[in-house]
């Protein structure tokens, strides 16, 4: 059990001392220009050709001799002769070379089929595109490193280049290492991971104007590694091994490099992304071993292969827009490391409001889900709630001021309210934070949502939402619509082999409980049941267990390391497990007045209350729609 | 020679009326999740296996049962024993079953190779990734409708999606018609005209997610063209026809669309893009006539195809980013119709200025020069300068930010600018406007642009430049370098037919000047020469017909109507013309202070002083760089 050293070289030194370390020499190739959308120029192009290439009508109209004209005027109009005074041309025709200029069609008067009458005299070169006059041969279209796009590709064809030099797309090899990867499959045996980062980094390179050399897994073995990476050092520009860059037994990566080159930097300090090798090969090309975490791995992608490569190209690195968020959140930092923490960002109120998702490396979907990213100083602790911070954007803006912004309890149905949006109007989007029916509430007051999704109970009362509303979120004006009622029950493994049938079988011996994280509404139901049953919670083996989803606890109880919770039907039928009911409850929307009135909102109201979206929920089994959509509060 | 008759419906009614007619039916094709990057799914995408789909080890060390370790301090350590108390885990290794914590091995005293002792218990579940940490199966991994990107084809691998249900790509025929079209060659013969726009369409049908379908050149006969529509109309989502839809004798566009469908719109009122037709096939296809002239084309196509083929594939039509500009020139503009203005930005000072480009609608460079757009509403008479207008970008801004604004003479050199830039610093850029040295001198003083090229020279004081920044820029500290001294003669036809050898020469009855505009440096040189000579302006048949640069100027020479102009002798040598000798004369750079000290301002004293830059002046013959760099004033 071998420990490698990982330094904690600050981030923007690591890109200094790495980045300026190549000089590349790129190859230039020919490609025809109707091929070289999307191509870097690799000279400036100059034309060979004019444009037009011959003195050329501006109208449709007649060709004449303008000093032939200057007679004509509304007193005595004057007649010209077909062939002999003038010859019909249409918008882009050559002028013939006796003529000098063109009257418009608008201003004739047809006498006969070869006769027409003027009343003004023409003006010498009037309504005649002179050769030259879009483009001139020997003029530039193009200057050296310019990517190409369509009205170039037009601008390069009208000046007579049939042939573009451009750069060649640098090739860059991707070695997946590792014993436990597997291709992508649906017959995966415990251990078993699917490479898919191959194809993720694949993408990155093809978006970035580069060639991926895939070069398939190749299991943990040092000489197996090496043989793979000389071998991409000879047909590649640049070369990403992924995987094995952390500090762990079988993580070859760093002495690989050694063993090839040089190792540069290993580990920057970064959270996450710290594990990655920034190495050269024996031939001075680049070698960067990328983390296996997916979420590490793109952040290093982002930081050094995407520069390396517009580097390579000679263009420059593009930068994603930035603007200024307010957190609701607070977020921690550790001193030490600077922090990148993938965000939702909703435009609420007409701010926008940035919420951190997981910042676990692991969670691919983060990125899946992130609107953005924020940058935490390697010396900072942290922001407060509210603090505004500047972040980086992954969405067009636009595209996140036509997001409606959920937070609160988690439901099936959302996933579905999400694609029935787009269906209406593809250019909205539903995004939406699992964070329980409590803190949804406490978000709309704190103007960070435009929708929180609600089943809390309220004992006393017995009423759901309505009690906890007035409660927490005081003056507001506020809105409640009722999304569905459904059914919550056990959760239990497909037979029910620990024959949960009623709330006193969690006490048994062999049960292992899996509870939901305190101020979802789901827990709340749970303590309620509990005190009617006369149970006291440290009687239930589990119950400081938590877990944040309905699904994620239900994979739990499928996964075998719990045997039962509580959670609505839905979730137990897409894992395949039983589920015995407990009781109906009802699951509501809560939004501002303001909210509810804007075309955002509006337009969710037009959603949940149509047929389709009625009919697509309740055929999920465990739903009752019966009072979908009506006003509840407000 | 009949007329068509065209309406003049405003944009947004078109766009209405139009875009309004049609519910596609996408087909639905899948392809593997590895090919998807930038396909639109086609449904919501659901995760078929968990990520993980094992408990997992979230970090190097070692797999224990927790309660087992719960005596271990700092007091007491815990000796633990191989394949009895832990097995040895890395990152991503699943957790053997009797296991349910991992102990980092950062935390771990190794005593011997099968011994380990700890100094702190272990808690349950700690650095184990569950079951569906990442996703969980039966969760939405993406929304229907969504763009897929790199980091969304790694969560559907992860998720066990092998193949993806994408919306097929919109099939989009283009139809180019016209005798006067020929394929894009070097051997053009008079009143042939390169089809470059199928090309340009192709490329945009590519950027928006369609399938470009290219049916060849169709010349101008009504049975030809319409039997390629109806070909298109079967094979094809949607068909565009190209050029021929403006109102001239040989345009079938509108009739043919007539005999296999129906006109809906014939006419918007804008300028440019005017002749548009948009129809509908008799099978309910779009079929579009896109106006011939290459800028109305590409506008037509942002306005309709563009949207349409966004509704086809479900996603929103992508909005391009709005900025506030001042003008740097006033733009009028007539009632009756919206003008659409191609736009060159620069930020200069710290505020966004922006000048209007050529309004030819034939003037393919002025798209490939445009910095943004430029829309003035349908009643309005256009801005003053100095006006703020809100304008559509063509380019990111980080990019105009960084674009050195020149404006002023005209001179070969400053294309080589252009690419030295480049090459030193691929962030960077030169737009140049040719406005002549007055003007240029002007647009500083008015803070308009960042560089002006000026060679005015003085009578009085026999001096270049120095007397007319004294008299036109006030007060502003400015800074005047060298560029370059150069050759001025005159450009005559190959072989100086009209034997040109003197300025007297320019009065013989058969010779035709060509002029430079009024307050351009050549201009004021010929004014000075003919007063030197005696010979007044009216003796100079020509001396009225004005040229905007020395390369235009010269293909009008090339091109036969004109015989003799002045200019630089790098013009003539790239046309391949005779060139006399008259003058050298001094070039040189104006810009403020505050520009000269900036980054932008110091990157290009740095490139105009290098050696390579100097060298490549030179070797274009006609140039001296002997002072090239030099401070001549500030």
């Amino acid at each position: 059990m071998r420990k490698i050293y990982l330094e904690d070289t600050p981030l923007h030194e690591a890109q200094e001392k790495y980045l300026n370390l190549f000089q590349f020499q790129p190859r230039v190739e020919m490609v025809p220009t109707m091929e070289s959308l999307g191509r870097i120029t690799a000279e400036p192009i100059f034309a060979k050709v004019s444009m037009p290439n011959f003195h050329a009508s501006a109208m449709d109209g007649i060709a004449v001799k303008a000093e032939k004209t200057y007679s004509a005027n509304e007193h005595s109009p004057l007649r010209l002769k077909l062939h002999e005074d003038y010859e019909v041309v249409d918008t882009g025709d050559p002028i013939p070379e006796q003529f000098d200029a063109v009257i418009m069609v608008e201003y004739l008067h047809q006498i006969d089929e070869e006769t027409v009458e003027i009343i003004e005299p023409a003006s010498p070169w009037k309504h005649i595109r002179q050769i030259g006059e879009d483009i001139v041969a020997g003029e530039m279209i193009l200057p050296i490193h310019h990517k190409i796009r369509p009205v170039d590709q037009g601008a390069l064809l009208a000046g007579g280049i049939l042939q573009v030099p451009v750069i060649a797309k640098p090739k860059i090899a991707i070695i997946p290492t590792g014993t436990e990867l597997v291709k992508p499959t649906l017959d995966l045996k415990p251990g078993d991971i699917i490479e898919f980062n191959g194809t993720v980094f694949s993408s990155f390179v093809k978006e970035w104007g580069g060639e991926p050399i895939y070069k398939g897994i190749v299991i943990d073995d040092f000489e197996l590694i090496k043989q793979a990476v000389l071998e991409a050092l000879e047909e590649a520009d640049m070369v990403l091994m992924n995987a094995g860059s952390s500090a762990g037994r079988e993580d070859f990566t760093s002495s690989v490099i050694e063993s090839v080159g040089e190792v540069i930097v290993h580990g920057v300090a970064t959270r996450p992304g710290k594990p990655v090798v920034l190495g050269k090969g024996y031939n001075g090309k680049p070698i960067i071993g990328v983390p296996g975490y997916p979420v590490s791995a793109y952040l290093a992608l982002d930081w050094f292969v995407k520069p390396l490569m517009h580097q390579f190209l000679g263009i420059a690195n593009p930068v994603r827009r930035k603007i200024k968020v307010k957190l609701g959140r607070r977020i921690t930092s550790k001193m030490g490391a600077e922090d990148f923490i993938r965000l939702n960002i909703g435009k609420v109120n007409g701010q926008y409001v940035a919420n951190p998702l997981t910042r676990s490396a692991g969670v691919t979907m983060s990125m899946v889900r992130a609107d953005g990213l924020l940058r935490i100083p390697i010396q900072s602790q942290g922001y407060e709630q509210g603090e505004e911070v500047e972040v980086e954007l992954y969405k067009p803006l636009d595209q996140i001021d036509r997001t409606i912004v959920f937070a609160g309890s988690h439901d099936l149905t959302l996933d579905l309210l999400a694609s029935a949006i787009k269906k209406v109007d593809a250019a909205y989007s539903l995004s939406s934070a699992h964070v329980g029916s409590l803190a949804g509430i406490l978000a709309i007051r704190k103007g960070e949502n435009h929708v929180a999704g609600t089943h809390l109970f309220d004992e006393k009362t017995e009423e759901y939402n309505i009690p906890f509303i007035k409660q927490y979120v005081g003056n507001q004006e506020v809105i409640l619509v009722n999304l569905v009622y459904r059914q919550q029950g056990w959760i239990v493994q497909k037979g029910n082999p620990k024959e949960i049938h009623s709330i006193e079988d969690l006490t048994k011996k062999d049960v292992r409980y899996i509870n939901r994280q305190r101020g979802a509404g789901t827990r709340i139901l749970f303590d309620y049941l509990l005190k009617q049953a006369g149970i006291a919670p440290n009687q239930i083996y589990g119950y400081m267990r938590e877990d944040f989803s309905h699904l994620s606890l239900a994979a739990a109880i499928k996964g075998g390391n719990a045997d039962v919770g509580l959670g609505i039907y839905s979730a137990a039928k897409v894992l395949d497990l039983d589920f015995i009911p407990v009781a109906e409850e009802r699951y509501d929307l809560l939004m501002t007045k303001e909210f509810y009135q804007s075309e955002l909102g509006q337009l969710l109201m037009q959603v949940i209350t149509s047929e389709s979206f009625k009919n697509e929920v309740e055929s999920m089994g465990g739903y009752s729609c019966r009072d979908t959509g009506k006003l509840l509060l407000g």
